[in-house]
């Protein structure tokens, strides 16, 4: 045990030298202290200090980015760089929040820092046996929804907030008449005075399981179970008692042992809204990359995760969105530990040849709000040019020219292909 | 219902006007859509819209803050501003985790701000009646520890990592010898191969109890329990079963809905690390306040929370220090629902005079380090040495004048009073 070791990969911004700050990192996060105490003996060091294993500069810059970075009496220039420290795993051992509390805790309060970034975290083989990961993943979505070799099509009820539980009933009703895959709640609706989850839960799943008695499609609806935990694991047995497939939580709200809870007692899909991710990721030397977000996330056993999408409303850049979606389907222990991306924001198809180039997977969530509800032939028209879309993606065969004998998708095209 | 607001203010960065970032936070995080849907109407919006409340303009910069604020056709310059936003409680209801999804959700992702901060939030008195706060508070903690009219004065377990539960007994022993109240795990060390929680729980307690049959004096050892959810509650019942009388948690690495399970279950004082803090607020116009963050955990329950020291060995400034000791002991909805500020960082005493004059309370937990275990005298005389630098700063004596009757606080004042 004393062999093995978790590895930490930090962008690091500091005005001393990135030897200094690495070792500062390995210190304050392990045995390191300044006060000489009983039982502190250079074999406890030996066997518990972290270690720096690796430091590549990567530029200076003049102005720190992050606030308070307290070094009187260095020159004031910031250095920036890579390093690689391993804290010994027998420290923590497989405790998912003292892991946490160990790579990513008091580190970011170090003045000896200007800028931290937690960029990749690679756990020994015990994190794999003690985390059971996705229980349904990639291919247990794909048995539920019925949806196989291409990407499982899905919406959003929206207005987020306000419609009653028959008025959202009667939008799962439309949506599954359009031959839509999978609908989510939005994350603002959860259990609200307007919308209370359990009639909402009744009058949904009703809706889908008329509609699936009559086609034979079911649709999966994730239906936002995300409160105290008592009352999620309520939300979760009454979804699996009306025969719902899949619940959704907004991961950073519950946080990670209350998503464990869930998973360890929990008998459908869990869709991962990441909402509030920007905080951890938008400023460029703070935080982490969602590449070691999302592996904590499927060993804590999450199955959908949300990754934003190709040239979408939001802030985040492609190459982001590509790393993402490339990271899930990544197997970290095993291959079934891979969680299904959720393509989303501002999706309508026109990026499904530029998604499939750069990631070659169909192994995704594809999700529209405007490209299905505002497609000038009905949201019926909007999920068949979608399905279009990604056909011709697949087939490497250019959208206009797919769309000659495909009307849905040369709709879509002339309606959203234009804009900005 | 319909009448009462969630009243969130932010501190925005924006190359639009600030009126026009208000409203896309306000659309973003309620109703607001871009698409007709069935049942989307006035009375809709009328009833379930956010509100802009107020805007106030706080200057302009050329350098946007965060990445990815893209507005192509506006010039670059990026104003600043606080705003407020009034969110209908009838979209959430008291359901925390979603009330954060609404106000520190997706809302960090929007490329129409390049920084965003969420600086404070009210609540209705709902949320008051739905969570119990603090269960033992100041004044359980006093009782508890028997310590009235000073600060409770304690002390971390260092080394941080590698002790073994024996070692670490017998460093409980040694402080309570010398005096201490108060004594808590490294938040590093949980449970772990060489120091397995429940033996160090036994070594711990039976150390505790063996220095009060003696002594009558009861230490405080808040023994960290961090761990999934489950082994969290073994953790928390075999420290009731010995006797303990207090459980230490990581806050940000349980999360949320995890610390609001325990709280509902839990029979000792919920001591509240917030280590990882810094990744949430030292980008300056990114994540949150404490003000708000505090708030939040002592709903839940948290009944001390940690909020660094004066002159501290971190990155955080003194005002910054001195705003989160007055948030914690300022009442939400009652006055038992303040969380006991716990001090720390490089504290020795020399401190006191100046966190007194600000904060004007006792109502603290001061932890020492070096300051302790430094002391030239041995820990016993650190403890004395703390003591009597608060006496002098209640008293309003300079330390130095104090120190003339008081050879202890004498000693500590020459061999760290000159530390830079």
């Amino acid at each position: 045990m004393g062999e093995e070791w978790i590895r930490a990969t930090y962008w690091v911004e500091t005005p001393l030298s990135l030897e200094e700050a690495a070792e500062a990192i390995a210190g304050e996060q392990s045995s390191g202290t300044f006060v000489a105490v009983p039982g502190e003996t250079a074999e406890l060091r030996e066997r518990h200090r972290a270690r720096v294993e690796s430091v590549r500069p990567l530029g200076e810059v003049d102005c720190p980015t992050l606030l308070g970075a307290r070094y009187p009496n260095v020159a004031q220039r910031f250095r920036r760089g890579e390093v690689r420290i391993a804290f010994p795993f027998e420290n923590v051992g497989t405790n998912l929040p003292t892991l946490l509390a160990t790579v990513a805790g008091n580190l970011y309060e170090l003045k000896e820092l200007s800028g931290l970034r937690l960029v990749d975290l690679e756990l020994p083989e015990a994190y794999g046996r003690a985390y059971a990961g996705p229980q349904f993943g990639v291919a247990g979505t794909r048995e539920l929804t019925g949806v196989f070799d291409r990407p499982v099509i899905g919406t959003i009820v929206k207005p987020s907030v306000g419609l009653t539980p028959e008025q959202t009933a009667r939008l799962v009703q439309e949506l599954a008449e359009a031959g839509i895959d999978f609908i989510k709640d939005d994350e603002l609706q959860a259990n609200s005075p307007h919308s209370p989850f359990a009639e909402r839960a009744r009058a949904v799943l009703r809706a889908v399981h008329e509609h699936a008695d009559r086609t034979g499609k079911r649709v999966m609806v994730a239906l936002n179970i995300t409160d105290d935990l008592d009352a999620m694991m309520r939300h979760h047995d009454l979804v699996y008692a009306l025969g719902g497939t899949c619940v959704m939580v907004s991961l950073n709200s519950v946080g990670w042992a209350g998503v464990h809870y869930l998973r360890q007692r929990a008998a459908l899909p869990i869709h991962g809204h990441r909402n509030g991710w920007g905080m951890w990721t938008r400023c460029e030397l703070l935080g982490m990359e969602f590449r070691v977000y999302q592996k904590l996330w499927r060993l804590l056993g999450v199955d959908h995760l949300h990754v934003n999408g190709l040239d979408n409303k939001f802030w985040e850049p492609n190459e982001s969105v590509v790393r993402s979606i490339r990271a899930c389907l990544t197997p970290i222990f095993r291959d079934s530990d891979c969680a299904m991306p959720v393509v989303s924001s501002g999706q309508w198809g026109g990026q499904a040849p530029e998604t499939y180039r750069q990631t070659q997977t169909v192994d995704l969530m594809y999700l529209a709000g405007g490209g299905i509800m505002a497609h000038p032939g009905g949201p019926a028209s909007g999920v068949r040019a979608i399905r279009q879309a990604w056909e011709a993606a697949v087939g490497g065969i250019p959208l206009e020219e797919y769309a000659r004998t495909h009307p849905e998708l040369a709709e879509a095209l002339r309606r959203f292909g234009t804009r900005e």
